[in-house]
């Protein structure tokens, strides 16, 4: 085993470098608005309702204008391959199953990924604005892109929000060779004046998308990403790409929890677990989980805001550690990142940009 | 900066170990029944209420029995002095400040952590029962211990549980040199008939227990564990303990999703943060969350039991990677640990043993 090919370049970059960013080089300067109406042009002509169009363009817009840019424009083109396969049914809503108090599930019946979960984002946040708090269960879906949408949505009705979602078998659980769990992106995310306070995150290290996009750079990743295929620890995008033996956070804890949350989302919508989806061939039949708390009833705005402000001024006033790791707090950066790709236009790989005008010949 | 003193270790032991396990050497075997009565009789001996002392007694023999061994017996010393020192007002109960439908909030009086959470996730979970789900806050408690008992207690009810708590500063958030963030250790559970699945974690990769006891032992951790003195990344616990710059889960990940369950945790409560219980010098009004979920009341437990059954296999026929890692789901080796720690006696350290019996003279 040689110890130094894989834990040189970690060793370096872990304590220079924080996670992997876009990199706006060689990019098309793109005004939202130009996208939003383009890619529901095309939705549209592949006969999606209206609604379910304009909704869909507005999200995958906005996710790339606030800076997650691998689940907007650059996914369009995935979104109509899964149109033109048939795995989206473009008309269909979600449908009720059972409903008791505060706790409802839904049958997506495999329509837009987003527009379901905004759907189920929407009621969760009804039954807390009645209960105090709101839980949806929704199998049958469709993959909702950015995590993050929902838990914005929450925090724009003045909520608190917690969503996740099961993905296809794409991690190996601790010790294991093979791939039985899937990366289960949760989202926590807490209203705030300043700047809602959200995490939305997978439970893998790395998600492949990230190591594809390393592995053609030449770039090695800032931590761990997996095992080699000589079972060796790697930072090398390509080595992990070739065994799919990618870590999960904290190793072992990632693990843990990626499964207790597919779990949940399975058996709460009565439907599909990462292991069922994994039988599917295609990554469809999703399922997922939606969480609203209406904090204003049972703590004022006022003093929330203050605890929160508090505890953001006491985290922003860490001793920086002298690497070039900025110090933010979890949502920090999205206000500026749709200001500037506001002003400036989104940034669109020009190949991607191509590929999106074909789908609308 | 000398890349292989740090990674040497790491990468052999990541490949061949799993998570620390506590062993058995040289320990003193104590039937739970003589562990329980021995611990009860000395917290109604400082004054303890008699329905408090039989709880926390109970739970904190439960906590060893059940493989906890951190916060159980070996905690109980801990647990004395902070009676002793007037951190914990043994007659407290938690105090309705506010209630809304299914969620309320709560002030715990700086009451025992144990009965204060016993409490919430009970009320959590009669809510749950009247509106498929239930949230309760609760502020200004004390330790928790074992976080893992508040998701048995939902799944003994048939319920999913989630909880979380914030603690003390602890950890630094990603670029930083000193702790401002919590390593507020998150539950998430779901009852299984075959032994309920249940993930019980704190944001830190390993907590300074787990470093204290390897430093002891003169073992490296299995994974990357912090940054030492000189800003390298460390599998040495001594160096690690000595910056305390000891690694989120995850690196940025598990920093952004700690500070998430903070301000959650501290404005659901309206009370503290971590930013300021760390003003407090010692770690005591914490605050917590407790969500239960009455699966059965929108899920058939045949339906549930057959989703969670069928994935459960699915991940136990994973391929294993050759190394000495068990291939398990989160929760399934607790009966197991439990069965034997009764026909046997618990392990308890004989020092740790001689100071519970000396807080009892």
């Amino acid at each position: 085993m040689d110890l130094k090919k894989g834990s040189d370049p970690f060793f370096k970059s872990l304590a220079a470098s924080g996670p992997t960013r876009v990199e706006d080089n060689a990019m098309l300067k793109i005004q939202a608005a130009e996208v939003q109406s383009c890619l529901e042009e095309i939705l549209l002509g592949r006969g999606a309702p209206a609604a379910h169009a304009e909704k869909v363009a507005l999200e995958m817009t906005r996710n790339s204008l606030e800076g997650t840019y691998s689940h907007g424009i650059n996914r369009f083109p995935r979104l109509v391959s899964d149109i033109d396969k048939g795995l989206i049914h473009m008309e269909a809503e979600p449908e009720l199953i059972s409903a008791f108090g505060a706790l409802e599930n839904y049958d997506g019946q495999l329509g837009f990924g987003i527009v379901n979960a905004w759907k189920s984002m929407g009621r969760a946040i009804e039954l807390a604005r009645v209960h105090g708090i709101g839980c949806v269960a929704l199998g049958n879906t469709n993959h909702w892109l950015r995590a993050a949408t929902y838990g914005y949505e929450a925090c724009e009705q003045g909520m608190a929000g917690i969503c996740w979602t099961n993905t296809r078998p794409n991690m190996p659980t601790w010790g294991a060779m093979d791939a039985h769990l899937g990366n289960n992106p949760i989202v926590m995310a807490f209203p705030y004046s300043g700047g809602d306070i959200l995490v939305d995150m997978a439970m893998s290290q790395f998600s492949y998308g990230a190591l594809e996009v390393a592995a053609l750079a030449g770039r090695q990743m800032e931590a761990p990403a997996g095992f080699d295929s000589e079972g060796n620890v790697s930072t090398d995008p390509g080595a992990v790409l070739a065994t799919r033996r990618a870590f999960p956070i904290g190793y072992w804890k990632g693990a843990a929890l990626s499964f207790v949350l597919d779990m949940m989302a399975g058996a709460l919508s009565l439907a599909n677990t990462t292991s069922e989806i994994g039988k599917l061939g295609d990554e469809y039949a999703l399922s997922q989980v939606f969480i609203a708390i209406d904090v204003a009833r049972i703590a004022p705005r006022e003093k929330t805001e203050e605890i929160i402000r508090k505890a953001v001024d006491d985290l922003l006033s860490s001793k920086p550690d002298g690497s070039s790791k900025p110090i933010v707090y979890p949502g920090q950066r999205m206000r500026a990142t749709r200001e500037r790709n506001l002003r400036e236009g989104i940034p669109v790989d020009e190949s991607v940009w191509e590929l999106v005008l074909k789908e609308g010949v």
